[in-house]
């Protein structure tokens, strides 16, 4: 096996990434090591190069949490996992296993966690270390280009919806079409949601309409707040990955009584909720963070299925920081994965 | 039977109550009449005598929704009651039976919903008609002076509690100790809750611990999110009765990851939601709105097995004006409640 | 308005149906009349004209609780429905409206309650009067063809599916794809559902796997227990429209730990439930009973936008007994609509 | 430290155990060595010794699930408990940690789990291995002889009791107030259930008044169906810990509509379950195995403050057969708990 491989690293906060050869890394007897074939690029990746978040990695470290591969070797102490098993390596790296949050399925809350690409190295690399027992399983019948993106904007905006309480034949919204929004619309569909979309661009409404929307507003041509309580007298939830402050309180106001509003997205500040209207309409807001391991392979399932396939386009891992300026830039539509091999 | 009655009518906005005779009310064939015994004085008799909110009554009005007392006189439709019925009026005054909401037992959120003392007339005065299919049957054991601040006050927070999903055993904290406040401790001990109580006055503070929190905290002397997650890792749910902004951001402070939130009080403007730690600890905030049918059965049931008791004092009519006065003041403590017989 | 209709009478149980002219129903001033265009014939009409059940009633009456048609005429008191509006008539004709069940959304387990066709005249008729707040709304896109058979037969197993708990993505078992069977696999499918179908007609599952099942198990060629175990790991839940003790132990054996079977049908006898696997894998067994107004709604809703759609075939009313004799000799397939205008 | 310990083996299915002197156990690096100070005898120990059981044990083994101690050596690679915790090992030895029910929080229903006392050596031992991530942590305030029986007896029906889904200010029946059943009412209480006992044994009855029943029945002298449908109109669940037929058919019809029986004992052969009443009052019989890691930390939280307090008895290792005969005779009231320091 080669002992080098290439890499992305943030040798220092707010810098362009170096490519690299380093050397490839050595599971421990309980973890393994994936050979990874594509990676997306998230949002996050962007956050943790810059340092912008309170906790913050420490460089010099391999971003990249969307990482799909083959296990080319495993621990001598893993049960779970054979080398030449298809896997998928999350955000969420490991967890304790015992403590509150992770006996009750909820290991998303952690503590202890380690996060992929930020607190351990990640995927923008020819080789990965992962936890077996935190890893996804890919279905045979998920190519790794469209599983890549599921490891962390599928698995987000399906756990998000779970947490709107939306049941099929409801009506769940999805505010923002772009690279989380397009998926959440498959997987709301896929879930016996009706859905209606908010965007500002008619091609990502257009694209909305395709995946099952059946209403479609673009936000600077009607007031979604006015036509969505009109014509279907609000809906029962709404699915924010839209990250302006205006985007938020017009998805407060889409909700009928008794619904709920479930945040995905991470902008700087507060969202002003307006206390009357929460109070008398019984309104719910709820942040959700990621998915935890059972929302994952349930995410990859209906991928599986071909319920839910994410718009993306191959490119390779030298480009990163061109990526990484067309992101900031908000020049990227649908998600972008690197073609690792 | 007497065809006049003594009430307190709101003939302008503004201005003081006027205590008259006017004529006793007939029930319509779905009505029945009720002699009212005593009736509790909410924050809301007051909102709605100045015309504070959006949707205003139409003067002049009886305000007063506590009202509780004994059956005067059926409609010759009605079969669920019978003259003699032990009966208290709530603020949902009935609603309409069919429509999304009323159908899911959820019929304060009914839009065709009446509200007593606001849409239509109230308990401040010797009679009241009232919706058989609306009212809360009082037990046998529950005299009428502790019945009265079960019908708002009692209801509001133990459905308050319910909708924090706080289950026995856990820690749910109360904050604000007042008419509300007091009475959430002791349903909160009822459910099973282990009790935490923030409050800035030290003698709520030592109620609160007579009612049962193991927690008291006095929010000018310690920090509360400090102290809260330092001791108890934060709590699973917090209840603000208190109407303060701080109170809220304190209030959303104290939860443990996966905590909620919920709100009974009014205050007026927004509260600032922290996007990034509603998101990364997956906080659910949830407005509550006082309590169905179901929940009053319930919360009249814990009064009247003598796990809840308010503390109340009474007082008369005549004086309503002056306990307006001292409750814009800030200066009631407890329940008001009006002896009208 | 004609003052005489055609009716389908049971004078006697256990003897045919008489067809006579009788007066048309005149409608309280809560009531509506409804002009029926179509209606189901359900085994449970067989039931009632044969007194099959310990709480009997009374001869005579017209049986026929899937009625659906036009408003016809109103009470004056009636709020909700018009004249000209298109309703269904469901078996629960009415209940109390506040009794626990009724205000907590579950009005079938209502004490009071009426059934159409059953306590009161049902739709084997040309006109029906029934309780405006307990029929459902016919969405436009739907004909009365194959409204009907959602009135009774859809509603119960989408109400039973919903009784399993089973959530989008995860695997249901429909054992027996009759009438009820192949309404549960639409329903089914429309809730993101994964569905293995369980029979012993080559044509019925056949049926089942053109409206979406994945798996279809023909039960007299393979053991479905086995089958299902080996190839999914067990279903996490099971819908039983089958009514053979035999089907009610084969689709106890088919569910994974954590699994729940949802009863709608009505053999005589017992279950025999296996103690010791229902404790040691926590299985729940639960029985359905038709549905809410809620559920009804929903059910029609689906069936609205095209996605379930019940294979019946029209007949008429003065055919009645022959319905009748094909039914006790098992001889029906799908379901028969009386065409009544 | 000593090398070898005192223990209670079986050796052959249906012989007394012996009583020897064995080879303390070694800890593997994540395992810890637990001195065990008081270890409760249970029903399930005795079907082990006889290998009663479909799946058996393999002689020679130490039974015994109920042990609690102090830690006195932990392996190097673990992290979560140090030498001198208090901690109790349960039923649930380990498990897998990643299949879909470990992930879900049911890894009482892992199919890679080892048991405490069966399928690994237990507590009928002066020491004994455990994993630390299995182990319940014992309250500061939970005296060894106390919290023995919570390891499985309580925490048994305190999960039983969750999975009525009563709750609180709700009905609950306890049927059987034995070694189980007075801890249910217990627990009941501090879940803040009514409660209502069956039993045969008029001091168990009277036990049961004490610990908070509001209603006992003597099922000789009554018939608790008829009873209780009368006075509180039927339960809203009932937790069965007796284990006769009989009992299961009564627990059944106690049940209001809407009610959930849940079932934790394990007697041979099957329950016949009332389709007709299954499906028209919409009953829910449910399973319950022990309980979760987590349904452990709250049932020892409960007990370390007080709410919960086994009656048990004190007893010693070497009395192991006698009280197995005792057991055998139904002759045990309360736990006995063996000292063995």
């Amino acid at each position: 096996m080669t002992t080098m491989m290439k890499a992305a690293l943030v040798r220092e906060f707010g810098r362009p990434l170096a490519i690299e050869e380093v050397p490839v890394p050595e599971p421990r007897p309980d973890q393994i090591l994936v050979r990874i074939a594509a990676t997306g690029v998230c949002h996050t990746d962007l956050h943790a190069a810059r340092g912008d978040w309170p906790v913050k990695p420490k460089p010099p470290f391999i971003p990249g949490h969307e990482g799909v591969g083959i296990v080319a070797a495993v621990g001598r102490d893993v049960k779970r996992v054979r080398e030449g098993d298809r896997v998928g390596i999350p955000w969420l790296h490991t967890a304790c296993g015992y403590c509150p949050h992770c006996r009750t399925g909820w290991e998303t809350l952690c503590g202890s966690q380690q996060n992929t690409g930020y607190s351990v190295n990640g995927s923008f690399a020819e080789y990965a270390v992962a936890d077996p027992n935190y890893v996804g399983r890919l279905p045979d019948t998920l190519d790794f280009g469209p599983a890549a993106p599921v490891l962390c904007a599928g698995v987000t905006v399906y756990k998000g919806l779970k947490e709107t309480e939306v049941k099929p034949g409801e009506w769940v919204v999805i505010s923002g079409i772009g690279g989380l929004g397009h998926m959440a619309v498959q997987y709301a569909k896929a879930m016996g949601m009706r859905v209606a979309a908010i965007d500002v661009h008619p091609e990502k409404l257009k694209l909305a309409r395709t995946l099952g929307a059946e209403i479609a507003i673009n936000a600077r041509e009607a007031d979604p707040v006015h036509e969505l309580q009109k014509t279907i007298g609000g809906a029962h939830g709404v699915l924010v990955t839209a990250v302006s402050p205006a985007a938020f309180e017009q998805a407060f106001g889409v909700l009928r009584p008794h619904g709920t509003m479930a945040l995905v997205g991470l902008p700087p500040g507060k969202f002003a909720m307006p206390i009357f209207d929460t109070v008398l309409k019984r309104i719910t807001v709820r942040g959700s963070i990621v998915g935890t391991r059972q929302d994952l392979e349930e995410a990859l399932d209906f991928a599986g299925q071909g319920a839910v396939a994410a718009h993306f386009s191959w490119d390779k891992l030298e480009n990163i920081n061109q990526i990484f300026e067309r992101m900031e830039a908000g020049q990227i539509d649908g998600r972008i994965v690197l073609q690792m091999q």
